[in-house]
């Protein structure tokens, strides 16, 4: 079979070709950025509209019980436990991912005393070591060491308090064995907090059953959640109103609206919150969490492994193509839901992409990434990219272009 | 000249009266509730929907750049500043007040190594008081005193390392004193925090000439940037660069897109941000801070005081509302831009109230909240709303009321 009619079938085959049709994605564009940032969906755009013409045109202050604003950062939590593995009453939206963190590694810290030394993945994504190098300020007992992540298990022992690792490297795509870190850490009295902001919405999680102690992520990538969504934490059930987390605003309290002097926590997940949240971000999210609610995430990840898995042998025929060399351990078990090419001229490739209408972002030094979003993405979109770039790399398009900025958002 | 001849007059002579016209407030309805969530306006919600529509959709990962969301703390950060009195440079707009507070105060602490004292005032709203609170769970050193609002400048000494203060109290509307606060401070070697929720917007402030050191605020409330809008930082020029806050995430990094293994604190106010902003809400509140781009903030203080003293000449001429308490200092160097009216069946009265289309609020245990936002309220409004007040008392017609909730957000 040629690669067209392959594309073709693996297309017809896909049980998940309907949910494109929820998404607002321009003509003539294929995204392979969704684990940078979400597209639009047809439900998150409704939702942002109705909580701004509808509710808060409308109702006013009152909204916040009409339309149960108040506890929107709940309602949020429950639609992304599923989607994560947790049971409802254990996620919670608020803040962001670097903020969320920050709550949890000093909760974690509190929880083990007798310990003081954080241990992270080298090449984790910087945000979360500078959250711990800004507590480290002061708390000058806590200290932070970096392992390679490979290694990670072997480097394990009765000193660290805290294991924080990223699941999916942002850069890399490479995937850690959560089960088994998780495991093995707990075995060393170890409390592990994972960063799933290159997971959730693109892969399987178990949090739950993998006894998971905490998680935080972003829900702006495959949760398509919309630019700077609010992010979310899961605690597992068997810590809950353990917790001394320190950013102890008023929506964290017990009797918010009691005006009380003194602060008590919540019971539960509740106690994580902070202050006011951000209603109409928190809408949008609602809005576009809805197209997971009948999702099956064994099917995400099987399509997700298939579509990176079309697009490296594609590559592989392609003589244009070969100057890119694959960063991505392509083992099922060790792979997130993207893929990295290393190539000098990175940055560049990635502009003139764009140009031909494929979205992918360029990761310093020079990494071209390519994210795979399920949801949205098929396998004839894939071929058609890989084509694009390699008439780019044949043609050298890349040389001509004058490229000014570098920034966008993880 | 009889009462409605005297509104009539004072509307016309109004020169703020145009500006209703840039807000959405429903027909048959008198909102005096902005300074717990100011209004939708037209602007608000079509940026709220070109962001969603146009850009989001659109432009996809490119609008960081495209549509300079990168910058959008700081374009919105330079539209509040003069609002308050600043310079652009020192105002920027993130997250919550109660998370810029921990910021605040724990950069403050860090200036002041030999003092370990907050002191705040009593009846301060009560998540300005938690936030200490979770700060001083991991700093032991820390120390946080409660004095009466009447008495601050007496109790002042050598020991403080900061005065946090809320400048207009949210339940009576008291309004200190912050230049000789400010002063009184300075001469003592404190630093101090003022937390403008029930200010900005409604008041004439001048943070850059009084010297203030640091102060938060809220966008939601007379600032009218939707829902749980994103909060702002002021930090005065003096301590710019001076500053080491805990909450150190990738937005706050002097390279954010270098994805540098240790953090290094942007230059100036930057150095404030932490994780991804919130683009949509962001977008929300930079659309309905353009109502105040030709404002004179002299104007709205004005008229925010002859709006609150009209009512209160208009409640004290009739009868059936002398139960009312007036709980609100008048004086105009003493009070914000609300009163605060106190009665054993507040909660119900104010339920009643709602039911006819005037929307105040009531807050623990009896007070009857009732805000004065000059951009959207006429003196015809408030003398409406004062009958519609003196209907109900008079009837008693919120006693057949049946009222179930009570929790509205400040």
């Amino acid at each position: 079979m040629d690669i067209l009619a392959q594309a073709q079938q693996l297309d017809s085959e896909d049980v998940l070709k309907e949910k494109r049709k929820a998404f607002s994605i321009p003509d003539n564009t294929i995204y392979l950025d969704g684990n940078s940032l979400g597209p639009a969906s047809h439900a998150a755009q409704m939702a942002g509209q109705s909580v701004l013409d509808a509710q808060w045109q409308t109702d006013l202050i009152t909204s916040w019980n009409v339309h149960d604003w108040i506890r929107l950062p709940r309602i949020v939590g429950a639609q992304i436990a599923p989607i994560i593995g947790a049971q409802a009453d254990s996620v919670i939206a608020c803040d962001s991912t670097s903020i969320n963190l920050y709550k949890l590694l000093h909760s974690a810290l509190n929880l083990q005393p007798d310990r003081h030394v954080i241990m992270t993945q080298q090449g984790n994504f910087p945000s979360d070591g500078y959250i711990a190098q800004g507590l480290m300020a002061h708390r000058s007992e806590v200290s932070l060491i970096y392992v390679d992540e490979q290694d990670i298990i072997a480097q394990l022992d009765e000193s660290i308090a805290v294991l924080m690792l990223t699941h999916v490297n942002y850069k890399t795509g490479y995937m850690l064995d959560m089960a088994k870190i998780t495991q093995a850490a707990h075995a060393l009295g170890i409390l592990v907090i994972w960063d799933l902001a290159h997971s959730a919405g693109a892969l399987e999680l178990s949090l739950d059953e993998h006894e998971v102690d905490f998680a935080v992520g972003c829900s702006y990538k495959y949760l398509n959640g919309g630019p700077g969504a609010p992010a979310f934490i899961y605690v597992n059930p068997i810590h809950h109103n353990r917790l001394k987390q320190p950013l102890t605003g008023w929506m964290g309290h017990a009797n918010s609206f009691a005006f009380e002097q003194d602060y008590v926590p919540s019971d539960g997940i509740d106690s994580l919150l902070c202050g006011t949240p951000n209603i109409v971000s928190m809408a949008v999210l609602k809005g576009a969490l809805t197209i997971f609610s009948d999702v099956d995430m064994s099917d995400v990840r099987q399509k997700s492994l298939k579509l990176s898995s079309f697009m490296v042998s594609v590559i592989e025929q392609h003589p244009a193509l070969q100057p890119l060399e694959l960063v991505t351990d392509m083992d099922d078990a060790r792979r997130g839901s993207q893929i990295a090419l290393a190539h000098p001229d990175a940055y560049a490739i990635c502009q003139a992409w764009i140009e031909q209408g494929v979205i992918a972002d360029f990761r310093e030094p020079n990494i071209l990434r390519i994210g795979f979003a399920p949801l949205y993405i098929s396998y004839f979109d894939v071929l058609k990219a890989t084509d694009s770039l390699a008439h780019i790399m044949q043609c050298k398009m890349y040389r001509a272009q004058q490229y000014q900025t570098r920034n966008t958002v993880t």
